[in-house]
């Protein structure tokens, strides 16, 4: 490459960022090149921003710029209804679409053997801490579902049992799914969960 | 969404990067700010670095941090030949493939009838004038294959026509290119410019 040092350093690190590869990345540099003021310096400037606001809330580790976030901040939540997830894009996710009103436990991350990750690391103590602590009178776990979101939901609910009214999101077809794509597992799934018209 | 007011703004401006969707983004924008020391803070400095000090080159039009790009400040590359490429992605792109050892000019677009854009728009009359001062005796036309493309390289012919030796990159198979999935345009130029083996 033969443009300045720094746009290559530029390049290398976009580089790094998931869903961009080498190509993108410098289509993206020559695009905030081409608008420095209207992207290159903002983007600097909020990059800068959230570096410096943005921490994990006490309570729930989703982010914000306070001790709390505004979820866990917000009076009018359900405080009965706790709503685990994996991490904050799926809080994120569960937020666009707009039907829970309760409060969220962000575990940063599932369990895994391979991994080395145990209850420890992730924040299922403070998540057990926090049934005792506030009320709570029903956990949904919306885990993933794949191995390791599903262990971690077995071991959540061995933790939490009796304590607790345990449920996990259903399973089934998409809205708007065809069944033609849908994996056998999926289709298995939604026919034992069938319901009556 | 229910992050902070900057992490929703950092995500709509990386939304903004070509090749970046909205999804894409917030996946870029939550990794940024796991890996905040690693990635989120370098990547705004950087960006900061890059909005300061890079600019077009007096001369050709690529990016460089001084009055002339590297390349234009080598010594060692030939003066005889000039590349003409539409914008500085593409100088990138043939600065990759390494074996043209002359120099280049930018001309910053293509000559378009719809979106308006004459020669005085892009970097023609300075190309002329480049032409006349320089020494240069052979322009390569490295224009993309498209119609706006080959109009600009048409306009550019007829303007440098009998003062300099005239060229254009060659056309046909790409190397590792499967015959069944060319197009009939590339197959008929490249059957067309058949060579003896």
């Amino acid at each position: 490459m033969s443009a300045s040092r720094d746009i290559d350093s530029l390049i290398d690190m976009m580089a790094r960022l998931p869903g961009l590869g080498p190509r993108s990345a410098r289509r993206a540099v020559l695009q905030m090149i081409r608008k420095r003021e209207l992207l290159l310096t903002p983007l600097a400037d909020l990059m800068h921003q959230v570096a410096v606001t943005v921490r994990e809330c006490e309570r729930c580790g989703n982010l914000g710029s306070d001790r709390l976030c505004d979820i866990c901040a917000n009076e009018k939540r359900a405080n009965s209804e706790l709503c685990v997830v994996e991490d904050v894009a799926d809080l994120w996710a569960m937020e666009r679409g707009g039907s829970f009103r309760g409060r969220y436990h962000v575990l940063g991350g599932t369990l895994s053997a391979l991994d080395a990750v145990g209850p420890d690391e992730l924040r299922i103590p403070k998540l057990v801490q926090r049934i005792e602590d506030e009320g709570i009178s029903e956990v949904i776990l919306a885990l993933n579902a794949t191995v390791d979101g599903q262990t971690t939901a077995h071991y959540i609910a061995d933790q939490l049992e009796g304590r607790v009214r345990l449920t996990s999101l259903a399973q089934g077809v998409p809205i708007g799914g065809e069944l033609d794509y849908l994996d056998d597992g999926t289709i298995t799934a939604a026919l034992r969960a069938r319901k009556d018209i």
